[in-house]
Parts: structure tokens; C-alpha cells; sequence
């Protein structure tokens, strides 16, 4: 596998493009194009919201129904959230609109949204932006970046990553935009992320190495707890590569699986990292769990848990907050039989173990507390199961962006 | 139900004091004890975290395994958590030397600890802290306040409350004292309450009555998400009011229930205001749920997520977070049939009806959000259960409080 320049677009035949459409402020790219020129397969992972934005609900319903997914059409500014019926006439406009503009069929073009909740999107300004994006798309890798630009809210930098791998003797490309943890005007922590590939693969096999992927990916991070009504994830293959087709239980669907998961945690750590106002990337492993779900579920206590990341900003090594993070979990455990570490990158410490406090160096844990990526190991000694999950510390910044007032 | 003045020494027979024993700080009262005159029927319920700090072993053992309770020795500083062995023992010589002190036996005794996570106790100080709270006890309203005082760490107020209710005639009083929300080396939201009545009540029917109460006050509030070690809840009855003995099932019995669930309300939603930072209390009833179960899942996910907690402290009435984290809560319902409120002391505002935004006004919004307890109405307009949680909004002081180093 290897990492290459670009992003969303780079795999062959995939075009995207990022523009300025003016849906909530003046001199922002807020509107982004993915367009493939040969019909994909598409494979999506929904947030687990029971209240969905409408372009969740349209992308659902298309993925399941149409025999092929063609475009996407993403706004920033806007969730399209808490919007009745006419945030549903927004979605279906949109894919008429793309679709006349395109030269694809309705039923072909996905459409997402990130902002605040409530205002109906202004649908005069979105056909406008669809028929400038129309006209910008292209392979260029800048244009990529561009899209990856557009679907930025209060990220502070864009996502996107590109990857190589080889399949039977041809090369797939594997792209992905990402965008993560704020907005301009913060309602919720939505991520967005965009993946495609030039891979021949049926949509049986795109959709379970989704599943699998996200569970161990997009998953595992928080940014504060808050499970957006837009979040997205979705997959689209167009075959253009030409390889023989990726088969479950063979070394191609090995390589593949291995490449599409690189991408994909990659993006997803840079989400957790790049979350509002953070300033450090939490991880933490644990190891020697009983089952892998509660090495995700231990794991992801500790990166949720306000008082850790509290201390990680305050680079306090309090491990306590870890302890008592495990300990309410859900998972069961016995504290008085395991250990905790902080692990920088020129050393790890052992600072709990078997029920106590060992007598390690506060300055050096200061130390790896101080870093920009803070690694927190639990070794629970019951088996040989593990997990890793990411956030971010929790700071001044994230409650200035977020106590702000929406206008 | 009358509320009287006084706290936890309020009832006939109860004792209290609170002193400095020179735990962690010095010019600080630290330890605390709650005394009684005749023995005591106890029911009790500890933090559901799988990390138990040695005091809430210790507790649940005497209050199991004892034929009475008489007295609780309480320090502030240190939680006893994460101590190992070490700890248990601690608990056990506090016991044994209070025991000498007040001439009770030494498993009539139980121990509270809340602060940071790790250190042993001082058993010395500890042991001279006994003798002191062993000559100052008294039943004056000023012992019962100087105990209140010694158990806080970052509460910035005492908590203590007594009301009297009138059973078969007689008068039985109940008096409680409670901490809460933060630490002054914060490590957990550890809340500790303390409710003595001398009320004659059988032991199976004050556990009935801890249940059910605490399920609708003390697990009805957070502050930050985080479980701690050592929450304790904590009811002790010595019958000195003399009065005949309350049954459930009689009118005594559902007056006595009235004003114990008031007191233990009052403390909760006392914890939630005060929680670390706090400038607002956020109250969250959820009506029309379809179960009580599900009502409550609504109402904790509301007052537990960031985003409201910080738009609260915005005043911003971003209703869109609220409707976000009752989709998340993991209960099921449908956003386009259900209705949100935000409730001032002169007004109810009508913000989210059947799919969308209503056109509230952004400024009577706003007057709402600014007031010192800011009230949420979800009618979900599925049946007839309700339930009302309560926290409070996310600040600079939270982060500032619990980033800054243990030392």
C-alpha cells in the first residue's frame, strides 16, 4: 500500500469540485461535488440518531433502491435538520436539479448537509451552487481539496487522504474527504466522510468491509459525546481499475480491506484529533479484554469521559479519572488485577497496578501528558481481546465555540 | 410537611460535628461525624461503578451484615479509591477507633471519603480527627451546619435541609446534608448525601423508600457524566420520635414518602446547581413518554449532553441540541409528532411542534435561558409517564476547575 497526493477524487473517473454558493455567509466554499463518470456501487453507514436529517433519510432510501449511485452534492452552513417535509422537497429538488445539470438520473445523485438545525435550506442558492459545481468538476487533485475545503465547518484544517494498493496485478486507488467535530454555527459534533475507489467490488462485499470498518473506525471516536442527526459515512466503487472483483476470503480482499481501513482510521483520528477547541489527540488501547466489545466499550469511556480529558488539557497524569472511566463503563473488570500506562513516543509508565498507584515519576508523566498525542494503555488481564478508541481534551475553546450564540 | 431550620442532627437523638483534622489543607474543616443516640435501622445505595472506593465496601458490608448502624466518620481530601488492601484497613482502624471514642461497637460505625483518587489516608490524623469530632457532637443546629461544611470540596455552598411531617399524630423529622459536584483536587463528581430521621420505620421498608427515591432524585442528576468511586446514599432512622411504626400501604407511610422524596430532591437538585462551574441549573421534564423507563432516559440525555449544557451557558436557545440528544438517548420516538417548551417563571415557550421550528420569539428565548434555573418541556405525545432530570451548563470554570493540576 501506498500513500499518494490527493484525495476524494483520485481514484480514475472520479471528479469532484468545491464553490462558494453563499448559503450562510460571503466568501466561503460552502457547497462540494462528488461525481463519478461510470455508475458505482455505494455502500453508507447512518448516524444511530432516531432523529435523522432528511439527507440521511434520501441517501438511505436511494442506496437501498437505486440500482446505482452517481454523484454527491454536500452543503455546509445548513443541516437540513428538524426540517419537516420541506427539508425532505429540499433533498429531492436537489438530486433533480444535480441530475439535470449532471446528465444522470435522480435517483443516481446522494446529497449531505452539515450546520445548524432548523432553517430550511435556501434551495434558489443551492441550484446555483449545483450548476457552478457542475461546471468546476474535474480529476485535478487541487479540486479535490477544494471539496474537502467546502465541507469544512469549524474544522481547522481539511481532510483528505489518498491511497494505492495493488489488486491482482492492476492499481486501486482508495480517496477519502472527511469533515468533522463543529460548525460555524455549532449545533452537534457532525461528521461527514467520503470515500471512493476505482475497485471492482459487489455491493455485498462494499457493504460488510463498511460495517466492519466503521465499527472500528468512525466508531471508536468522540469528540463530546453528542451523536449528530447527520452523520455519514459513505462508500462508492466504480470499477474503473479494472481488477478482477474483490472476493471475501482472498489475499486481493486482504489488501484491499487492509488499505480501505488505513484510510479510513486515518480520517477518523484526524477527526477526533481536530475536534472543537482541542488541542491534544487522547488514544486509548485497551488490551487483554474477555470480548472485543468490551475493549471497544472500555475504551471509549475513557476517551468520553469529560474528567480525563479535562486533566490531558490540564496535562494533569490523573489516573484515577481513567480508573473510575473503566469502572462505570458497563464492562466488568477487576480493578484490583490490571494495570494502566501512559505511553509517549520515547517511553511508556506503568501507573496503576493490581488495586494501587505505583510510584512513578510525576515529571515524566507530565511529560507524555504534554505531548500532542496523549496514548493511554489498560491491560485488563482477563484475555487477549483488544480495541483503540480517540478523542481529544476537552478546553476553554470547546465551550467558547460552543456557548456562542448561533448568529 | 413543614421545613424547619436545621440539617442532619435535626431529628430527636441525632448528634453531628465537623472539624479540622488537617487532612489534606490546613484552615479547613475536613472531617465530619453523624452520631445517634440509640441504634439505627440504615439502607443505603452505593455508586454502580465497578471501581469501589474502600468506603462504600466497608459500608455496604455493615449495613448488610450488622444488627444496627450508630454512627459515619466522613473526611474530606482524600477518596480512599484505588487504595488496595491499604484502604480496606483504613476503613477498619477509622471504625475501630471511633468505636472507643463514642463507645458504640466498631461495625455500628460506617465511613465516607471523598477527594483524590490514589493517596492512603493519614491514619493519624484520621485517629486525633475521631477524638475531636467525639467531644465537639452535639444535637445544635451549628454542629449539624459545621458537619455540612466539613464533607464540601468545590461545592461552593452547604447543603443540608430538615423538614418535619406529622405521623399518627407524632412529629418525626428528617435531616440530611449532602456534597456534591467537585473536588478541591477534582477528580470524580462524588456525591455523598446523608439523611437521618428518628422516625420508627422497619429496615425493609427505609430500603423500599432509598430505592424508589433514589431513582427519582440523586440518579436524576449530573454534572459531567462521570460516575464516581465513592457516591453514597446513605438513610439512617434511630424511632426516637416514638411514633407507631410506618407500613407501607398507609396513609403514614405515603406522608412520611412525600417528605422524604422533598428533602432528597431538594439535595439533588441542590448538587446539579452547584455542580463544578455551574451558573445555571438545567431542568429537563419529559411528558407523555410511553414509559416511566423511557421518560427517564429522555430527561438524563437532555441535561447530560455538552452542547445544551453549553449552549445554556450561552444562553442560546439552540433547541436543535436538545432535540439532537433525545434522539440519541437510546429511546425510540417520533420527531414529527411531539413537541419542545422552553418554561421562564412568567412564561412557556413553545419552540419545536411536529417536525419544525416554530417562530418563537429568539428574544423571550433568550430572557429563559438567562434565568438561574432554566427549564426544557419534552411532550413526546406517547402516553402518560413523565420524569424530571436535572444538571447544569457547561462553563470556563468547569474546564479551568478540573484541568488544573492535582497539586
Amino acid at each position: 500500500m501506498d500513500i499518494i497526493t490527493g484525495g476524494v477524487n483520485a481514484p480514475t473517473g472520479f471528479e469532484a469540485a468545491g464553490i462558494e454558493a453563499g448559503i450562510k455567509y460571503e466568501n466561503r466554499k460552502d457547497m462540494a461535488v462528488i461525481f463519478s463518470q461510470k455508475p458505482c456501487v455505494a455502500a453508507a453507514v447512518f448516524t444511530s440518531n432516531v432523529v435523522k436529517a432528511a439527507p440521511v433519510k434520501w441517501d438511505r432510501k436511494m442506496i437501498d433502491e437505486s440500482p446505482f449511485v452517481q454523484a454527491v452534492i454536500i452543503n455546509t452552513g445548513i443541516a437540513n435538520a428538524g426540517t419537516g417535509e420541506e427539508g425532505m422537497r429540499a433533498c429531492r429538488e436537489t438530486a433533480e436539479a444535480a441530475s439535470e445539470c449532471l446528465g444522470i438520473p435522480a435517483n443516481a445523485v446522494l446529497v449531505g448537509s452539515t450546520g445548524v438545525i432548523g432553517p430550511q435550506l435556501p434551495m434558489d442558492r443551492i441550484k446555483e451552487g449545483i450548476k457552478k459545481l457542475a461546471a468546476a468538476k474535474s480529476h485535478d487533485s487541487s479540486n479535490g481539496t477544494d471539496a474537502s475545503k467546502a465541507i469544512m465547518t469549524t474544522d481547522t484544517v481539511n481532510k483528505e487522504i489518498a491511497v494505492n494498493v495493488s489488486i491482482g496485478g492492476r492499481t486501486v486507488t482508495i480517496g477519502a474527504m472527511s469533515k468533522g467535530s463543529g460548525m460555524i454555527h455549532p449545533n452537534m459534533c457532525t461528521m461527514l466522510s467520503y470515500v471512493c475507489t476505482d475497485a471492482v467490488i459487489g455491493k455485498d462485499t462494499l457493504e460488510k468491509l463498511v460495517r466492519e470498518t466503521v465499527t472500528d473506525t468512525y466508531n471508536m471516536i468522540s469528540v463530546d459525546g453528542d451523536t449528530s442527526t447527520n452523520d455519514t459515512f459513505i462508500a462508492l466503487a466504480n470499477g474503473m481499475a479494472g481488477n478482477s472483483e474483490i472476493v471475501e476470503g482472498t489475499a486481493d480482499y486482504e489488501a484491499f480491506k487492509e488499505a480501505f481501513r488505513y484510510v479510513n482510521e486515518t480520517q477518523a483520528k484526524r477527526l477526533a484529533g481536530d475536534g472543537e477547541g482541542a488541542q491534544a489527540l487522547i488514544e486509548c488501547r485497551v488490551v487483554g479484554a474477555d470480548t472485543k466489545e468490551n475493549a471497544r466499550i472500555l475504551a471509549k469511556s475513557v476517551i468520553c469521559s469529560s474528567l480525563t480529558k479535562a486533566a490531558v488539557f490540564g496535562h494533569d497524569a490523573n489516573w484515577g479519572r481513567i480508573l473510575c472511566a473503566l469502572g462505570y463503563s458497563g464492562a466488568s473488570f477487576d480493578p484490583e488485577h490490571m494495570e494502566l500506562y501512559y505511553e509517549g513516543d520515547m517511553n511508556k509508565l506503568l501507573i496503576y497496578r493490581d488495586g494501587s498507584g505505583t510510584d512513578y515519576s510525576e515529571e515524566e508523566a507530565t511529560k507524555i501528558l504534554s505531548e500532542k498525542e496523549v496514548r493511554i494503555i489498560a491491560d485488563m488481564k482477563m484475555g487477549t481481546e483488544e480495541a483503540t478508541a480517540w478523542g481529544c481534551d476537552l478546553t476553554f475553546d470547546y465551550v467558547k465555540i460552543n456557548a456562542d450564540y448561533r448568529s
